[in-house]
């Protein structure tokens, strides 16, 4: 997931290309003025600047850990949902009696893992804001398919209907009473991850202080040129964008990375962690026949 | 929630527009002084509000990240009410026995999804000092009314209530012991999270701390025009102004993080989540009521 | 709790009365020598108070935080604490029989609600050293009175009362051996807030680190008149004073804010919230009271 | 683990020979041209690199604490199996009844530690991306050995083997449903070990930044010759050679912290905490058969 | 615990000594060379050792961060061993069934709370690298004594006795299979903070980091004289001294703290809080025994 290489860089560069053209231009006004027409009264001491760049770093390292607690918190939740997702199977496999009803057995386990699997494929695409119910008609059957079209929220749907199941369970005698509240813990638990990912996506960095920085690191920016340009003429162009530069990418950063749901190169990799979830589910499953298989022809 | 263009941007610079006023007459002031008078030995070197801008930078970050944690805490705990909520919700789906009195156990389970709504509603408003009752007639039967209009703390009544409609339930025989001691956890986590709200609604920041930092960023200010009179005559003044307002919007700022309870606009937005909590939690209970319908007709 | 206003600005400031008259006399003295006796070689560039300010800086933000971290931490264990009192009144309501033994069963409810709300009154007042016993003869009876003053750990004691009322209550059959493990839960979780209120109590910040950081701004104060002197004569005392009592407050506050159980108007506001938890427990008891008096009518 | 002394000097400084000896070259050329021809125009005032130093300072300072703490959760991960593996090996000991057939459930005591040895060495060598099936014939039987051979996650497949023999524990009746969940619990823990692994070593740090971070570093050593060379000439070279080496030092090992699971010298010491695992689990094992064999004595 | 007198200044200072000998000697050699053979080339401005004290500062809160929190862990995970140990005392009190074999049940009782007490001084002498059977003989009886002598770590010996022990009161039929489970908890809680205590105790702080840390701090002290000679003359020889003194006892501050189990004035009060442990567990036995002779007359 998030391979080494899959960040282009273009794609962040070509983020800044505006902003980069217009101080450029704006540095060269200034220094055109000064060398040609000797507004020599504009210069700045460095120590103006300096001033702002301090508060100016420390506001933006406060913001790129804020930014990283959010993207990482967001790895986490997913983290969690691959393991909840393996437990959730490994307790269905294990907690379910053998009874004489064995298929209904069968069909109820297999039921739950591809549903699981349906779950975490649907709460990605309702993250990232993209057509939910596509490719679910690979894990669901008909009737579960119809049920969860009617619904708004997908992934919730389908965790109501893994109640319903596991309630059925109960009173058909697959699991007992101890059991159903062992496996509704594990429900909660990814529906609290679930809760926790659209906590994320809904609730923005604070709008103001993000507008705040901006426009500090607005003026640093406005100011830079005056103070370094009595020392190096036209050189200071290329020098007042190169620290421009750095600045703002600092800042770009920290704001893609604030929301790691919105289907950016930065983002949580929730397809790539679903399929690892699905090969893991399908994998145990499989192990699973082939075992009793064996078992029953031993 | 918190949607990205919902905190006016004139709402929050009004707030510092009687100290940018003060500070705009000060520094012309002692321009005037200075240009006009030659009161020239005033000046004093940058260095000095640079070490001070050091310390202030320090303050206000450690400043933010505190308010930030508060605010961000706030949010947590309501996405924990959302998920406890619902947890709530499926147990109380799952757990209960179709019994012989069935319309029985249907109402209880309304009354307990109506009332977990109702409090949702009415923890917000009682959190925001607003008129907690309100409204709540359209949850609530008269009985249950009545009962929590002659107590202080409503959520806390309503909580009571929802002990006690459990307890009923367990002695008619609808749930079991072991289910109800796991529905008082899932009560227990829900009446943390309102205490929790409590803690940060009645905890201040410490006093002293806003004030000395507001102290040293007084300070900072006072000295500023003095450090940069002899390099700019009258430009000084907007340079000035421009420089504390960063500093005081970053101050403003993390005042109004800090108290995320109070009603404004950068606040947790309670209602929004109430609202949404209320949909889930019908659509829940809609389902199920067609679920179960369309079984007995089966 | 802890009110906007109730820190008196002049007790702080009051604690820096005595630096601050040296700090003035010392600036003076340089200033007079400078100016009077033309000790002109004694100047230091301002770089070299400023290196030291960044690391200054640097460890008050470090204090600062781990002051507020100590504080807000005490606030989070009493915030339990009133969660986990509530927790247990509302399960000693709902977990009993009402069994025929009905008035015995009462009595075991109202002993251990009391005894909830003196072990907050005596935890809050054994943290601050004060006579713990006192005032607990309106919550106690006679003879849990006579036991817990034998006793060193007047809160521990009652928390072993406690276990024993409970234990006695299982043996009665008026709770059953699920339940029994259950309220022990919640025992441990409040003894667990009392020892972690002793390990903040009994766990200085480390002292040494408190020295060096002050060690460090006295030599800082110590430079600053000799940095500022040739700019401002005597205009620099009021200046350095001002710098100094910058930073010499900051620091107070976080020796202030590190112990939250002295007793000092910064302090955690434990007889409130013992106070708070008090009105709570008794109106839920009251409550249950009517109730049941009202059902036993219907 | 992680001895005070294994950590190669050499190998770090090994890592960034080629960019000193590209500053160095650098440094000497502008000295040079400085020097002999006179390009005198070309300094510029430290206080430019200086706002760099300050912007890279926080930002080195903000990669460091991400990358120590991905380090010190890795650590914490183990951490967690030591002592889940530990709880596991107990609760096997503790939970089985000694019935009828002793010697099947011994053999199942065996199994269990053995296979749980295995994991822990396996899970070692899969987040190194080592051969992981290597060793393990020493702690697995034959069939064990085939069946995970055939499957691609090796530590995960261990598990599954967990939970089904556990089961047939249950269904042998060595143990009871109540002790199965308790042990389920276990297994959930040790999976999400596994999981919080695989999820540090999966998720790198988010690329771009590391990118902007070096980009800026390599702006201000680029800039740093000009701005000490009118004071040192050739002394400049050893200077900037030194601290360009201190910034690219703390970079590199922010570098060699984050990612924990690739065999190098500062990595979490899988295979040493595997062996102490291994050497108390067989102890336990051993104690336990010693205390069976005197008990069955007596 | 820690007494706020109990760190002996000298002993810290007494850390320092060389490295102050050193730099004064180093200080007074170049002002000699420059005040007395006028080698005023080698002057370096302020600037320079300012960039780096920028760096070292934030590496030093860093560094301080890290081992505060270090330290800091060590405190909590010893509180929990306190509130875990009384928590154990009170299960055993109040789970056990008041059977018929009442003498053994006591000396069961007796037994465990002694072994609990042994466990804690056992813990804090193998963490501590002293002698660790040392007076153990005074809590345990001779047969266990026996048994824990022969292995090589002693607490887990100790704790798996424990464990055998509360096997032996399920088979006795003391506690039921449920308490069992409650029981084995706490032990796992017990054998958790063991295994942090021991993970905090094996995990250097990364070495190349303290090494960096060092040799720019190392850069930075060389270069501060050279920046400060052309002010001061021989006056410089105290400042430098001073200044470098500031940042080396942070740093030494920092290494004592990182290694809370070293038996020194700094470390974790392991000694002191088992003493505690021991009053608080024999007091609430003593007052068992008192409880139940009492009742027994009654």
């Amino acid at each position: 997931m998030l391979l080494k290489k899959n960040v282009p860089f273009k794609y962040v560069f070509g983020k800044i290309r505006y902003e980069i053209v217009v101080i450029a231009l704006y540095a060269t006004l200034i220094a055109f003025a000064y060398n040609s027409y000797h507004f020599t009264r504009i210069t700045i001491p460095l120590a103006v600047p300096a001033v702002l760049g301090t508060v100016i770093s420390l506001l933006l390292g406060f913001r790129s850990n804020q930014a990283y607690d959010r993207w990482w918190e967001a790895r986490h939740i997913w983290g969690a949902i691959v393991n909840d997702s393996r437990s959730l199977a490994r307790q269905i496999m294990s907690f379910t009696y053998d009874s004489y009803d064995g298929d209904e057995v069968d069909a109820f386990k297999e039921r739950v893992i591809r549903r699981q699997i349906a779950w975490c494929y649907a709460l990605g695409r309702h993250l990232r804001e993209e057509e939910v119910d596509k490719g679910l008609e690979k894990y669901l059957n008909r009737k579960e398919l119809e049920y969860v079209r009617g619904i708004d929220n997908i992934p919730s749907a389908l965790m109501d209907l893994m109640g319903r199941d596991i309630k059925l369970a109960l009173e058909s005698g697959w699991i007992n009473r101890f059991q159903q509240v062992e496996l509704d813990r594990t429900l909660s638990r990814l529906c609290d991850s679930m809760g926790k990912c659209e906590r994320i996506k809904n609730t923005v960095f604070p709008v103001t202080y993000s507008l705040y920085i901006h426009l500090a690191l607005m003026l640093f920016i406005a100011l830079l040129p005056f103070s370094v340009i009595e020392y190096f003429g036209f050189v200071e162009v290329p020098l007042v964008v190169a620290i421009s530069a750095c600045f703002l990418l600092i800042e770009k950063m920290a704001i893609h990375l604030q929301d790691p749901f919105e289907n950016k190169p930065t983002d949580t990799p929730v397809t790539t962690i679903a399929k690892s979830i699905e090969k893991n589910l399908m994998q145990l499953y499989g192990n699973e026949l082939q075992y009793n298989a064996r078992h029953a022809v031993d």
